[in-house]
């Protein structure tokens, strides 16, 4: 890679030629292409966890977390999963050509709204190997060609997955350019990159705060960003009744994914005075019985006096682990203006009997997900039913909340005529 | 406005303000209010049309075009139409609270992905003053508020209405702040309005080409840009017989509209070279007898003389005004190609009687909208049905082509329970 910039630019150029032909290509076609995929990543399952044991062993040297290590280890189980994944999306209703409106005017003109690829994707990710398959099937099923920009720790997994992936591309005789992996680490390439408006369409960048920051400051392409969690809970006055529903959500809303370390898990409890007395120290101790260090305001120590003072920072921060922050709000109008305030417009839940609470709860917060006597870990794209999921939007335009392959499809108008003059 | 930025950000604090108020009002609330504007603008219609003399009496001091002075002229007649045009949008069909999808999932979950409004819109234009209204009356129909940066030559006419507008918005019990202008036309505010992501949630910028460009780059906020129309009609060799359409729709395509200054007017045409021969000299002296200059490739200047030779230039330029470029090609895969390289995505069509090349034009031209023997003139929200319209979008995302009150909406996923956990 001599020049940098020529470099990111043949990664557009050949990305939208790619592109070109997945728009014109049949739903039979592509449901062959990953199904080849899927079989390929089994096949070369070999080659994977010898690449992946480079990317570990840098890793343990590096002494990240054993965690972290964990996540980006490859086994025989997690290679057949990542071309399980890549098979259930090849198995999914194809969204390309579906007519989403269709009328005929007056005059006779027919229109119609159909959906067709957005064209080229550059997703930019941190985690797990196996969202380098999941990614392109998404993008392959749904007529994008895609550019991905995997983390550092996880480079050779990555290019290894892709070149499989751009192999088997080609003996279906589909341009290897629909799926491409910027083979260098180098942040100096990432404002290149999001400058390509001219060959790239959208950016999707998954991944830490400042990372996305980065990316929106930089980038003339549309964003879609995929920001963090700070999820809530309130429990409202009606929920005196609900003692058991209130104590599993919270519960599970905190504690069901390991460590915690999840954005649809909760972050803060917003108790209504009228109930706090009740159901706060035992929601309170059913936590700190999972290992959860509990923080609260001074409403909420005085009635469980274990916790930990919270800081004006709290109420703004998510945890991603085992602390959770508590406080007393005083009505359902406090909670919503708390909730628009410090949240992240992610997933919101309130629990509650009476439907007036829920209606003016559901109408007021500002979130992606609202949930309803629901724990917040349901936000989800396989939880929704939407099959795969290419990442949860906090963005409020094209797509918010959890994204499937429909999002990844725009629009075309199809105007009819018989030589309509206006 | 001792300090500008502070003076900016209290429009975006407003703006929120006014529209956690909005995402929750009823229709009903909603089309009183907008009747009451258009009320209110009938009664203070002498007033307006002085406002408007003082950007006239500028406009003709600084020796601005007569058709653009014309344009920026309010008239009795001008007046009641705005009004009119508010109450059209008051009839329309509130689009917030539609269910766009709703479903059961296997565990009893209820999902639904029910439209809101998306909050706070910053829009900018150049246009008549009429826009000022329409846009702010789209705006209170979907429940977004909006802040209105218009052109320098209609500020006083643009205060104006903005006045009236507000103080019918108090009468109404509504947050005045709903509808803002920017009350000052200095450049300088125009990077810190962009820096408003807290508060903003969507940029429209309608205007020329550079404005939108430096919009894009300043912006950290979502931008659904509303670009240039470099429109094609690329008429097919199976257009043999359909010598009396072809004419008609590219004069039309052309010149209905006064000095073709209007973006979904086509710029270029493209003939199949086994039709050029018949159909070209024809097309041509129809437009050249409108009065429209002709510019040819090669290809063309030896069918029809009279034209003068085009420039590499030619084929990028939106002329909006009435020049034509004409260019020879070898095949239906030239033209496609040529459309995609050259023009703006906004609107281009084929001329054709084969279902297959109609099909291929159809599937591989990358436009917002594409006509089939139909004039590109029809890209326009009232044509399809839309009522009226906040612009064109050129983007891919949200929202593609001609954008409705339904376009300024997003969804939010409502999930409920009955105390469910995963």
């Amino acid at each position: 890679m001599d020049d940098p910039s020529k470099y990111v630019e043949s990664l557009g150029v050949a990305a939208r030629r790619a592109s070109r032909q997945l728009a014109a290509m049949d739903g039979a076609t592509k449901v062959a292409a990953l199904r080849r995929l899927a079989t390929s990543l089994r096949e070369h399952r070999a080659a994977l966890i010898a690449a992946n044991a480079k990317d570990i062993d840098a890793a343990q040297q590096a002494q990240l977390a054993p965690a972290l290590v964990e996540r980006l280890k490859l086994t025989d189980k997690r290679v057949e999963s990542m071309a399980a994944g890549v098979e259930q999306i090849a198995n999914q209703v194809d969204p390309v050509g579906q007519v989403i409106e269709g009328y005929v005017r007056p005059n006779g003109l027919r229109i119609e709204k159909r959906r067709v690829p957005i064209g080229v994707v550059l997703f930019f990710y941190e985690s797990r190997p196996n969202v380098t398959s999941d990614a392109a099937a998404l993008c392959l099923k749904s007529g994008n060609a895609i550019i991905l920009r995997g983390g550092k720790e996880a480079f050779h997994s990555n290019r290894a997955i892709v070149e499989i992936l751009s192999a088997s591309l080609k003996e279906s005789n589909i341009d290897p350019a629909a799926v491409q992996l910027v083979e260098s680490t180098d942040r100096a390439l990432v404002p290149m990159l999001l400058k390509l408006d001219k060959h790239i369409d959208l950016v999707i960048p998954r991944g830490g705060e400042s990372l996305i920051r980065a990316v929106v400051k930089d980038s003339t392409i549309p964003v879609l960003k995929h920001f963090t969690g700070n999820c809530h809970l309130y429990i409202d006055a009606s929920a005196a009744t609900m003692e058991k529903e209130v104590r599993e959500v919270c519960v599970n809303a905190k504690t069901s994914y390991p460590g915690g370390a999840v954005c649809n898990a909760v972050e803060h409890l917003l108790f209504h005075k009228d109930v706090a007395a009740t159901l706060l120290p035992k929601v309170c101790a059913d936590l700190a019985a999972k290992g959860v260090e509990v923080r609260g305001d001074d409403g909420a120590r005085s009635l469980y006096s274990a916790a930990k003072a919270t800081t004006p920072d709290d109420w703004t921060t998510e945890y991603l682990s085992f602390i959770v922050g508590v406080k007393v709000v005083d009505s359902i109008d406090d909670a919503i203006a708390h909730v628009n305030e410090f949240g992240s417009h992610h997933t919101d839940g309130i629990l509650a009997s009476s439907k007036r609470a829920i209606d003016r709860f559901v109408t007021n917060v500002d979130s992606a997900s609202v949930m309803v006597n629901a724990s917040t870990r349901f936000a989800d794209g396989g939880e929704y039913g939407l099959g795969a999921e290419i990442g949860i939007s906090t963005d409020k335009l094209h797509a918010r909340g959890p994204m499937g392959a429909n999002d990844l499809t725009t629009y075309k108008w199809i105007v009819t005529g018989e030589g309509h003059v206006r």
